[in-house]
Protein backbone atom coordinates (compact mmCIF):
# COMPACT_ATOMS: atom_id res chain seq x y z
CA UNK A 1 0.00 0.00 0.00
CA UNK A 2 1.39 3.18 -0.99
CA UNK A 3 0.92 6.06 1.57
CA UNK A 4 1.60 9.78 0.97
CA UNK A 5 3.29 11.22 3.31
CA UNK A 6 2.02 14.57 3.44
CA UNK A 7 -1.41 13.62 3.44
CA UNK A 8 -3.66 11.89 6.29
CA UNK A 9 -5.50 8.71 5.22
CA UNK A 10 -8.52 6.64 6.47
CA UNK A 11 -10.31 3.60 5.42
CA UNK A 12 -13.75 2.72 6.02
CA UNK A 13 -15.19 -0.65 7.32
CA UNK A 14 -18.88 -1.61 6.29
CA UNK A 15 -20.29 -4.32 8.48
CA UNK A 16 -23.13 -5.78 6.99
CA UNK A 17 -24.32 -8.74 5.46
CA UNK A 18 -27.07 -6.28 3.94
CA UNK A 19 -24.76 -4.25 1.81
CA UNK A 20 -23.21 -7.48 0.79
CA UNK A 21 -26.56 -9.41 0.01
CA UNK A 22 -27.47 -6.57 -2.30
CA UNK A 23 -30.25 -5.40 -0.14
CA UNK A 24 -29.25 -1.97 1.03
CA UNK A 25 -27.78 0.20 -1.14
CA UNK A 26 -24.64 1.45 0.86
CA UNK A 27 -24.51 5.70 1.14
CA UNK A 28 -22.24 6.30 3.89
CA UNK A 29 -19.22 6.19 1.92
CA UNK A 30 -20.04 9.02 0.26
CA UNK A 31 -21.09 10.87 2.93
CA UNK A 32 -18.37 9.98 4.75
CA UNK A 33 -15.58 10.92 1.90
CA UNK A 34 -16.93 14.09 1.17
CA UNK A 35 -17.14 15.21 5.14
CA UNK A 36 -13.00 13.58 5.26
CA UNK A 37 -12.52 15.34 2.04
CA UNK A 38 -13.46 18.59 3.90
CA UNK A 39 -11.37 18.08 6.49
CA UNK A 40 -8.31 17.00 4.48
CA UNK A 41 -8.37 13.04 5.29
CA UNK A 42 -8.05 11.17 2.27
CA UNK A 43 -9.84 8.06 1.91
CA UNK A 44 -7.43 5.08 0.42
CA UNK A 45 -9.46 2.29 0.84
CA UNK A 46 -13.02 0.78 2.00
CA UNK A 47 -14.09 -3.21 2.71
CA UNK A 48 -17.32 -4.65 3.32
CA UNK A 49 -17.39 -7.43 5.16
CA UNK A 50 -20.01 -9.81 6.46
CA UNK A 51 -21.46 -10.34 10.58
CA UNK A 52 -18.96 -12.30 11.23
CA UNK A 53 -16.79 -12.25 14.19
CA UNK A 54 -13.45 -13.43 12.97
CA UNK A 55 -13.98 -11.22 9.50
CA UNK A 56 -14.68 -8.46 11.63
CA UNK A 57 -11.99 -8.70 13.91
CA UNK A 58 -8.94 -9.68 11.67
CA UNK A 59 -10.00 -7.35 9.25
CA UNK A 60 -10.08 -4.18 11.89
CA UNK A 61 -6.72 -5.19 13.36
CA UNK A 62 -4.95 -5.26 9.43
CA UNK A 63 -6.68 -1.89 8.86
CA UNK A 64 -6.12 -0.48 11.76
CA UNK A 65 -2.28 -0.84 11.45
CA UNK A 66 -2.03 0.59 7.54
CA UNK A 67 -3.90 4.02 7.82
CA UNK A 68 -4.51 7.20 10.37
CA UNK A 69 -8.37 6.73 10.73
CA UNK A 70 -10.72 3.90 10.40
CA UNK A 71 -14.74 4.54 10.39
CA UNK A 72 -16.69 1.57 11.13
CA UNK A 73 -20.01 1.87 10.09
CA UNK A 74 -23.22 -0.73 11.04
CA UNK A 75 -23.32 -3.42 13.90
CA UNK A 76 -23.96 -1.50 16.85
CA UNK A 77 -27.60 -1.65 17.15
CA UNK A 78 -29.56 -3.75 19.87
CA UNK A 79 -30.34 -7.16 18.01
CA UNK A 80 -28.03 -10.77 17.96
CA UNK A 81 -26.37 -9.60 14.19
CA UNK A 82 -25.01 -6.41 15.91
CA UNK A 83 -21.88 -7.63 17.13
CA UNK A 84 -18.96 -4.91 16.14
CA UNK A 85 -19.19 -3.19 19.79
CA UNK A 86 -18.00 -6.29 20.72
CA UNK A 87 -15.57 -6.97 17.69
CA UNK A 88 -13.27 -4.01 18.53
CA UNK A 89 -13.67 -5.11 22.27
CA UNK A 90 -11.73 -8.38 21.23
CA UNK A 91 -9.37 -6.81 18.42
CA UNK A 92 -8.12 -4.14 20.93
CA UNK A 93 -7.86 -6.65 23.83
CA UNK A 94 -10.09 -4.46 25.69
CA UNK A 95 -13.08 -5.19 28.19
CA UNK A 96 -16.58 -5.66 27.16
CA UNK A 97 -18.69 -4.40 29.22
CA UNK A 98 -21.59 -1.51 30.35
CA UNK A 99 -20.11 2.13 29.33
CA UNK A 100 -20.83 3.87 32.40
CA UNK A 101 -21.56 7.19 30.41
CA UNK A 102 -23.20 5.05 27.40
CA UNK A 103 -25.24 3.66 30.17
CA UNK A 104 -26.64 6.69 31.60
CA UNK A 105 -27.06 8.45 28.35
CA UNK A 106 -29.57 6.02 26.93
CA UNK A 107 -31.18 5.40 30.22
CA UNK A 108 -31.82 9.54 30.07
CA UNK A 109 -33.13 8.97 26.45
CA UNK A 110 -35.27 5.73 26.85
CA UNK A 111 -36.63 6.60 30.81
CA UNK A 112 -35.95 3.90 33.33
CA UNK A 113 -39.19 2.75 32.21
CA UNK A 114 -38.52 1.78 28.91
CA UNK A 115 -34.78 0.83 29.01
CA UNK A 116 -35.01 -3.06 28.18
CA UNK A 117 -32.36 -5.29 27.72
CA UNK A 118 -31.97 -4.66 23.78
CA UNK A 119 -31.93 -1.35 24.41
CA UNK A 120 -28.81 -1.72 27.29
CA UNK A 121 -27.38 -3.83 24.44
CA UNK A 122 -26.18 -0.74 23.14
CA UNK A 123 -24.16 0.31 26.28
CA UNK A 124 -21.98 -2.39 25.72
CA UNK A 125 -18.75 -1.74 24.60
CA UNK A 126 -15.12 -1.72 25.30
CA UNK A 127 -15.76 0.23 28.71
CA UNK A 128 -12.79 2.54 28.03
CA UNK A 129 -14.10 3.77 24.75
CA UNK A 130 -14.49 7.47 24.56
CA UNK A 131 -18.18 8.01 23.15
CA UNK A 132 -19.18 9.66 19.75
CA UNK A 133 -22.54 11.60 20.94
CA UNK A 134 -26.11 10.55 19.00
CA UNK A 135 -27.70 13.46 18.18
CA UNK A 136 -30.66 11.90 16.49
CA UNK A 137 -31.47 8.38 18.16
CA UNK A 138 -29.62 8.62 21.39
CA UNK A 139 -27.37 5.79 21.32
CA UNK A 140 -23.27 6.72 20.79
CA UNK A 141 -20.74 5.34 18.66
CA UNK A 142 -17.53 5.65 20.31
CA UNK A 143 -13.84 5.61 20.01
CA UNK A 144 -10.85 2.89 20.43
CA UNK A 145 -7.47 4.77 19.46
CA UNK A 146 -7.69 5.33 15.40
CA UNK A 147 -10.91 3.29 15.11
CA UNK A 148 -14.12 5.28 15.23
CA UNK A 149 -17.70 3.15 15.64
CA UNK A 150 -20.68 5.06 13.60
CA UNK A 151 -24.25 3.25 13.01
CA UNK A 152 -24.96 1.92 9.83
CA UNK A 153 -28.40 3.82 9.52
CA UNK A 154 -26.83 6.92 7.16
CA UNK A 155 -29.20 9.83 8.67
CA UNK A 156 -27.99 9.05 11.79
CA UNK A 157 -24.64 8.77 11.43
CA UNK A 158 -24.68 11.72 9.41
CA UNK A 159 -25.66 13.55 12.25
CA UNK A 160 -22.76 12.36 13.78
CA UNK A 161 -20.28 13.01 12.07
CA UNK A 162 -20.39 16.83 13.06
CA UNK A 163 -19.37 16.18 16.75
CA UNK A 164 -16.24 14.51 15.13
CA UNK A 165 -14.55 17.18 13.48
CA UNK A 166 -12.07 18.34 16.41
CA UNK A 167 -11.02 14.24 17.41
CA UNK A 168 -9.39 14.62 13.46
CA UNK A 169 -6.69 15.96 12.57
CA UNK A 170 -6.64 16.48 9.10
CA UNK A 171 -4.40 18.01 6.59
CA UNK A 172 -4.78 20.15 3.93
CA UNK A 173 -8.37 20.48 2.47
CA UNK A 174 -8.44 18.46 -0.49
CA UNK A 175 -9.19 20.52 -3.24
CA UNK A 176 -10.74 19.50 -6.46
CA UNK A 177 -12.24 20.89 -10.43
CA UNK A 178 -14.08 19.32 -13.08
CA UNK A 179 -13.80 20.11 -16.97
CA UNK A 180 -16.71 18.60 -18.54
CA UNK A 181 -15.98 18.42 -22.79
CA UNK A 182 -18.09 16.80 -25.42
CA UNK A 183 -15.47 14.24 -26.90
CA UNK A 184 -15.22 10.56 -25.92
CA UNK A 185 -11.90 8.94 -24.00
CA UNK A 186 -9.79 7.71 -26.34
CA UNK A 187 -9.53 11.53 -28.08
CA UNK A 188 -7.78 13.12 -24.81
CA UNK A 189 -5.95 9.87 -23.59
CA UNK A 190 -2.99 10.44 -24.86
CA UNK A 191 -2.84 14.31 -24.23
CA UNK A 192 -4.48 13.79 -20.58
CA UNK A 193 -1.54 10.98 -20.01
CA UNK A 194 1.31 13.71 -20.53
CA UNK A 195 -0.74 15.98 -18.05
CA UNK A 196 -0.55 13.49 -15.76
CA UNK A 197 3.15 12.92 -16.63
CA UNK A 198 4.13 16.51 -15.75
CA UNK A 199 1.91 17.19 -12.59
CA UNK A 200 2.91 13.82 -10.68
CA UNK A 201 1.19 15.28 -7.31
CA UNK A 202 -2.10 15.93 -8.51
CA UNK A 203 -4.54 13.33 -9.31
CA UNK A 204 -6.33 13.18 -12.95
CA UNK A 205 -9.13 11.46 -13.58
CA UNK A 206 -11.33 10.59 -16.44
CA UNK A 207 -14.85 9.72 -16.37
CA UNK A 208 -16.92 9.03 -19.48
CA UNK A 209 -21.09 9.21 -19.13
CA UNK A 210 -23.74 9.17 -21.33
CA UNK A 211 -26.45 11.85 -20.17
CA UNK A 212 -29.73 12.98 -22.08
CA UNK A 213 -28.34 11.10 -24.97
CA UNK A 214 -25.05 12.62 -25.05
CA UNK A 215 -21.80 11.36 -24.58
CA UNK A 216 -18.73 13.30 -22.74
CA UNK A 217 -16.02 13.35 -20.40
CA UNK A 218 -15.23 14.68 -16.97
CA UNK A 219 -12.08 15.18 -16.30
CA UNK A 220 -11.42 15.41 -12.67
CA UNK A 221 -8.29 17.45 -11.23
CA UNK A 222 -7.74 16.50 -7.27
CA UNK A 223 -5.01 18.02 -4.77
CA UNK A 224 -4.42 19.95 -1.95
CA UNK A 225 -2.54 22.58 -3.49
CA UNK A 226 -4.60 24.58 -5.60
CA UNK A 227 -1.90 26.42 -7.81
CA UNK A 228 -0.67 23.02 -8.55
CA UNK A 229 -5.23 22.50 -9.65
CA UNK A 230 -4.65 25.59 -11.40
CA UNK A 231 -1.36 25.12 -13.27
CA UNK A 232 -2.96 22.02 -14.20
CA UNK A 233 -6.11 23.10 -15.56
CA UNK A 234 -4.33 25.59 -17.64
CA UNK A 235 -2.48 22.94 -19.26
CA UNK A 236 -5.80 20.88 -20.00
CA UNK A 237 -7.52 23.76 -21.26
CA UNK A 238 -4.93 24.20 -23.18
CA UNK A 239 -4.57 20.92 -25.16
CA UNK A 240 -8.19 20.80 -25.38
CA UNK A 241 -8.44 24.44 -27.24
CA UNK A 242 -5.44 23.02 -29.86
CA UNK A 243 -7.60 19.70 -30.67
CA UNK A 244 -10.68 21.88 -31.07
CA UNK A 245 -12.76 19.58 -28.37
CA UNK A 246 -15.95 21.83 -26.88
CA UNK A 247 -15.69 22.21 -23.40
CA UNK A 248 -20.01 21.94 -22.39
CA UNK A 249 -19.13 22.88 -18.68
CA UNK A 250 -16.89 23.22 -15.29
CA UNK A 251 -17.21 23.47 -11.85
CA UNK B 1 -12.37 -15.72 6.99
CA UNK B 2 -15.23 -18.26 7.62
CA UNK B 3 -15.81 -20.20 4.42
CA UNK B 4 -18.96 -21.28 4.39
CA UNK B 5 -17.95 -25.19 2.92
CA UNK B 6 -21.24 -25.83 0.93
CA UNK B 7 -21.45 -22.13 -0.52
CA UNK B 8 -19.69 -20.72 -3.21
CA UNK B 9 -18.03 -17.30 -2.52
CA UNK B 10 -17.43 -14.23 -4.14
CA UNK B 11 -15.12 -10.74 -3.88
CA UNK B 12 -15.68 -7.43 -5.82
CA UNK B 13 -12.55 -5.18 -5.98
CA UNK B 14 -13.92 -1.91 -7.27
CA UNK B 15 -10.70 0.13 -8.64
CA UNK B 16 -11.12 3.88 -8.79
CA UNK B 17 -10.70 6.81 -7.18
CA UNK B 18 -14.02 8.54 -7.91
CA UNK B 19 -15.27 6.38 -5.36
CA UNK B 20 -13.26 7.03 -3.03
CA UNK B 21 -13.13 10.44 -3.48
CA UNK B 22 -17.21 10.51 -2.85
CA UNK B 23 -17.32 12.28 -6.69
CA UNK B 24 -18.84 8.98 -7.53
CA UNK B 25 -22.36 6.52 -5.91
CA UNK B 26 -21.24 2.91 -6.61
CA UNK B 27 -24.19 1.12 -7.64
CA UNK B 28 -22.07 -1.87 -9.41
CA UNK B 29 -21.78 -3.91 -5.52
CA UNK B 30 -26.25 -3.58 -5.66
CA UNK B 31 -26.00 -5.07 -9.38
CA UNK B 32 -23.10 -8.15 -9.30
CA UNK B 33 -24.64 -9.10 -5.47
CA UNK B 34 -28.14 -9.82 -6.97
CA UNK B 35 -26.37 -11.14 -9.88
CA UNK B 36 -24.21 -13.53 -7.80
CA UNK B 37 -27.60 -14.32 -5.40
CA UNK B 38 -29.55 -15.69 -8.83
CA UNK B 39 -26.37 -18.03 -9.29
CA UNK B 40 -25.78 -19.64 -6.07
CA UNK B 41 -22.99 -17.46 -5.55
CA UNK B 42 -22.46 -15.54 -2.15
CA UNK B 43 -20.95 -12.26 -1.82
CA UNK B 44 -18.66 -12.55 0.92
CA UNK B 45 -16.52 -9.02 0.39
CA UNK B 46 -16.20 -5.73 -1.33
CA UNK B 47 -12.96 -3.65 -1.71
CA UNK B 48 -12.39 -0.25 -2.93
CA UNK B 49 -9.13 0.75 -3.80
CA UNK B 50 -7.43 4.03 -5.49
CA UNK B 51 -6.14 3.27 -8.98
CA UNK B 52 -2.93 2.77 -7.43
CA UNK B 53 -0.37 0.06 -9.50
CA UNK B 54 1.25 -1.51 -6.20
CA UNK B 55 -2.45 -1.45 -4.14
CA UNK B 56 -4.01 -3.34 -6.68
CA UNK B 57 -2.07 -5.61 -7.36
CA UNK B 58 -1.27 -6.62 -3.43
CA UNK B 59 -5.33 -6.70 -3.15
CA UNK B 60 -5.57 -9.07 -6.19
CA UNK B 61 -2.69 -11.44 -4.93
CA UNK B 62 -4.75 -11.58 -1.69
CA UNK B 63 -8.45 -11.53 -2.75
CA UNK B 64 -8.04 -14.43 -5.22
CA UNK B 65 -6.60 -16.89 -2.78
CA UNK B 66 -9.49 -16.17 -0.28
CA UNK B 67 -12.04 -16.63 -2.52
CA UNK B 68 -13.57 -18.62 -5.05
CA UNK B 69 -14.41 -15.91 -8.11
CA UNK B 70 -12.88 -12.41 -7.95
CA UNK B 71 -14.52 -9.43 -9.71
CA UNK B 72 -13.06 -6.57 -10.44
CA UNK B 73 -14.90 -3.22 -11.77
CA UNK B 74 -13.06 -0.12 -13.32
CA UNK B 75 -9.98 0.94 -14.71
CA UNK B 76 -10.27 -1.28 -18.51
CA UNK B 77 -10.94 2.15 -20.51
CA UNK B 78 -8.52 4.05 -22.93
CA UNK B 79 -6.39 6.52 -20.08
CA UNK B 80 -4.09 7.13 -18.15
CA UNK B 81 -6.22 6.11 -15.02
CA UNK B 82 -7.09 2.87 -16.45
CA UNK B 83 -4.65 0.37 -14.96
CA UNK B 84 -6.75 -2.30 -13.94
CA UNK B 85 -5.20 -4.64 -17.08
CA UNK B 86 -1.97 -4.13 -16.55
CA UNK B 87 -2.34 -4.76 -12.96
CA UNK B 88 -3.79 -8.26 -13.35
CA UNK B 89 -0.77 -9.04 -16.05
CA UNK B 90 1.53 -8.04 -13.04
CA UNK B 91 -0.38 -9.68 -10.54
CA UNK B 92 -0.22 -13.52 -12.49
CA UNK B 93 2.75 -12.73 -14.23
CA UNK B 94 1.70 -12.94 -17.63
CA UNK B 95 2.64 -11.20 -20.87
CA UNK B 96 0.54 -7.99 -21.08
CA UNK B 97 0.31 -6.81 -24.76
CA UNK B 98 -2.56 -6.68 -27.63
CA UNK B 99 -4.81 -9.30 -27.02
CA UNK B 100 -4.96 -10.21 -30.87
CA UNK B 101 -9.13 -11.52 -30.53
CA UNK B 102 -10.25 -8.15 -28.40
CA UNK B 103 -7.98 -5.99 -30.72
CA UNK B 104 -9.97 -7.76 -34.02
CA UNK B 105 -13.64 -7.13 -31.94
CA UNK B 106 -12.19 -3.16 -31.05
CA UNK B 107 -10.91 -2.57 -34.79
CA UNK B 108 -14.49 -3.69 -36.26
CA UNK B 109 -16.44 -2.43 -33.72
CA UNK B 110 -14.65 1.40 -34.82
CA UNK B 111 -13.95 0.62 -37.79
CA UNK B 112 -9.57 0.84 -39.25
CA UNK B 113 -9.74 4.48 -39.31
CA UNK B 114 -11.30 5.60 -36.04
CA UNK B 115 -8.92 2.55 -34.07
CA UNK B 116 -6.78 5.43 -32.09
CA UNK B 117 -3.93 5.05 -30.05
CA UNK B 118 -6.93 5.34 -27.15
CA UNK B 119 -8.61 2.79 -28.32
CA UNK B 120 -5.88 0.14 -28.92
CA UNK B 121 -5.14 0.52 -25.20
CA UNK B 122 -8.52 -1.75 -24.55
CA UNK B 123 -6.79 -4.29 -26.46
CA UNK B 124 -4.25 -4.18 -23.97
CA UNK B 125 -4.64 -7.04 -21.60
CA UNK B 126 -2.94 -10.20 -20.50
CA UNK B 127 -2.36 -11.60 -23.79
CA UNK B 128 -3.62 -15.56 -23.11
CA UNK B 129 -6.53 -13.80 -21.04
CA UNK B 130 -10.40 -15.25 -22.34
CA UNK B 131 -12.42 -12.68 -23.27
CA UNK B 132 -16.04 -11.24 -21.20
CA UNK B 133 -18.05 -9.97 -24.16
CA UNK B 134 -19.31 -6.24 -24.46
CA UNK B 135 -22.67 -5.92 -25.97
CA UNK B 136 -22.71 -1.92 -25.19
CA UNK B 137 -19.43 -1.03 -26.32
CA UNK B 138 -17.20 -2.87 -27.95
CA UNK B 139 -13.95 -3.25 -25.54
CA UNK B 140 -14.44 -6.80 -23.61
CA UNK B 141 -13.51 -7.13 -20.34
CA UNK B 142 -11.32 -10.62 -20.16
CA UNK B 143 -10.91 -13.78 -17.24
CA UNK B 144 -7.41 -14.87 -15.73
CA UNK B 145 -7.62 -17.81 -13.57
CA UNK B 146 -10.72 -16.90 -11.01
CA UNK B 147 -10.62 -12.97 -11.96
CA UNK B 148 -12.99 -11.58 -13.77
CA UNK B 149 -12.37 -8.04 -14.59
CA UNK B 150 -15.07 -5.75 -15.80
CA UNK B 151 -15.93 -2.12 -16.57
CA UNK B 152 -16.79 0.37 -13.90
CA UNK B 153 -19.79 1.98 -16.04
CA UNK B 154 -22.98 0.58 -14.70
CA UNK B 155 -24.94 -0.06 -17.77
CA UNK B 156 -21.76 -1.53 -19.74
CA UNK B 157 -21.25 -3.85 -17.04
CA UNK B 158 -24.75 -4.65 -16.33
CA UNK B 159 -24.97 -5.46 -19.98
CA UNK B 160 -21.68 -8.12 -19.51
CA UNK B 161 -23.03 -9.85 -16.81
CA UNK B 162 -25.16 -12.00 -18.78
CA UNK B 163 -22.56 -13.54 -21.14
CA UNK B 164 -20.93 -14.58 -17.59
CA UNK B 165 -23.49 -16.99 -16.76
CA UNK B 166 -22.11 -20.00 -18.17
CA UNK B 167 -18.77 -19.10 -17.03
CA UNK B 168 -19.64 -19.51 -13.21
CA UNK B 169 -20.68 -22.62 -11.15
CA UNK B 170 -22.46 -21.52 -8.50
CA UNK B 171 -24.08 -23.31 -5.61
CA UNK B 172 -28.12 -23.49 -5.14
CA UNK B 173 -29.26 -20.27 -5.29
CA UNK B 174 -29.14 -17.75 -2.34
CA UNK B 175 -32.69 -17.15 -1.31
CA UNK B 176 -34.55 -14.77 1.15
CA UNK B 177 -37.71 -13.55 3.51
CA UNK B 178 -38.61 -10.77 4.74
CA UNK B 179 -40.85 -9.72 7.52
CA UNK B 180 -41.69 -6.39 7.89
CA UNK B 181 -42.94 -5.45 11.77
CA UNK B 182 -44.36 -2.15 13.34
CA UNK B 183 -41.85 -2.24 16.35
CA UNK B 184 -38.70 -1.39 17.15
CA UNK B 185 -35.28 -3.41 17.33
CA UNK B 186 -34.82 -3.97 21.34
CA UNK B 187 -38.54 -5.24 21.39
CA UNK B 188 -37.42 -8.62 19.03
CA UNK B 189 -33.85 -8.23 19.65
CA UNK B 190 -33.63 -11.18 22.52
CA UNK B 191 -37.00 -13.20 20.66
CA UNK B 192 -34.85 -13.13 17.55
CA UNK B 193 -31.38 -13.96 18.45
CA UNK B 194 -33.03 -17.76 20.21
CA UNK B 195 -34.68 -18.03 16.68
CA UNK B 196 -30.95 -17.26 14.83
CA UNK B 197 -29.26 -19.56 17.56
CA UNK B 198 -32.02 -22.57 16.69
CA UNK B 199 -31.05 -22.19 12.81
CA UNK B 200 -27.49 -22.14 12.96
CA UNK B 201 -27.12 -21.99 8.87
CA UNK B 202 -29.53 -19.16 8.26
CA UNK B 203 -28.49 -15.90 8.52
CA UNK B 204 -31.33 -13.80 10.42
CA UNK B 205 -30.55 -10.15 9.79
CA UNK B 206 -32.87 -7.20 11.37
CA UNK B 207 -32.76 -3.61 9.68
CA UNK B 208 -34.80 -1.08 11.65
CA UNK B 209 -36.33 2.16 9.25
CA UNK B 210 -37.87 5.38 9.26
CA UNK B 211 -40.42 5.38 5.99
CA UNK B 212 -42.96 7.83 5.76
CA UNK B 213 -42.61 9.24 9.10
CA UNK B 214 -43.31 5.52 10.70
CA UNK B 215 -40.84 3.21 12.30
CA UNK B 216 -40.36 -0.39 11.84
CA UNK B 217 -38.00 -2.90 11.48
CA UNK B 218 -37.25 -5.46 8.35
CA UNK B 219 -36.03 -9.08 9.63
CA UNK B 220 -34.62 -10.69 6.68
CA UNK B 221 -33.93 -14.38 6.75
CA UNK B 222 -31.10 -15.84 3.48
CA UNK B 223 -30.67 -19.23 3.11
CA UNK B 224 -29.89 -21.64 0.16
CA UNK B 225 -32.37 -24.02 2.20
CA UNK B 226 -36.25 -22.85 1.38
CA UNK B 227 -37.38 -25.54 4.36
CA UNK B 228 -35.01 -23.44 6.62
CA UNK B 229 -36.41 -20.59 6.12
CA UNK B 230 -39.67 -21.80 6.19
CA UNK B 231 -39.40 -23.38 9.75
CA UNK B 232 -37.18 -20.31 10.95
CA UNK B 233 -40.06 -17.78 9.47
CA UNK B 234 -42.31 -19.86 11.28
CA UNK B 235 -40.83 -19.38 14.67
CA UNK B 236 -40.56 -15.54 13.88
CA UNK B 237 -44.38 -15.46 13.10
CA UNK B 238 -44.78 -17.09 16.29
CA UNK B 239 -42.84 -14.67 18.88
CA UNK B 240 -44.22 -11.69 17.00
CA UNK B 241 -47.98 -13.02 17.43
CA UNK B 242 -47.11 -13.89 21.15
CA UNK B 243 -45.60 -10.51 21.71
CA UNK B 244 -48.79 -8.76 19.52
CA UNK B 245 -46.13 -7.04 17.26
CA UNK B 246 -48.29 -6.09 13.96
CA UNK B 247 -46.57 -7.69 10.67
CA UNK B 248 -47.00 -4.84 8.50
CA UNK B 249 -45.44 -6.84 5.29
CA UNK B 250 -43.56 -9.50 3.42
CA UNK B 251 -42.04 -10.65 0.61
Amino acid sequence: MKKTKEKVNAAIIIIGNEILSGRTQDVNVVTISLWLNEIGVKLDEVRVIPDIESSIIQTINEVRKKFKYVFTTGGIGPTHDDITSLCVAKAFNMKYGYHNKAYAILEKYYGKQKFNLGRKKMAMMPIKAALILNPSSGAPGFIVENVYCLPGVPSILKSMLGGLKNKIKGGKKILSKTVIVNTVESEIAKSLESVQHKFKKVDIGSYPFFRLGKIGVSIVIRSSDKKKIDECYKEIVSFLKKKKIIMIGEK
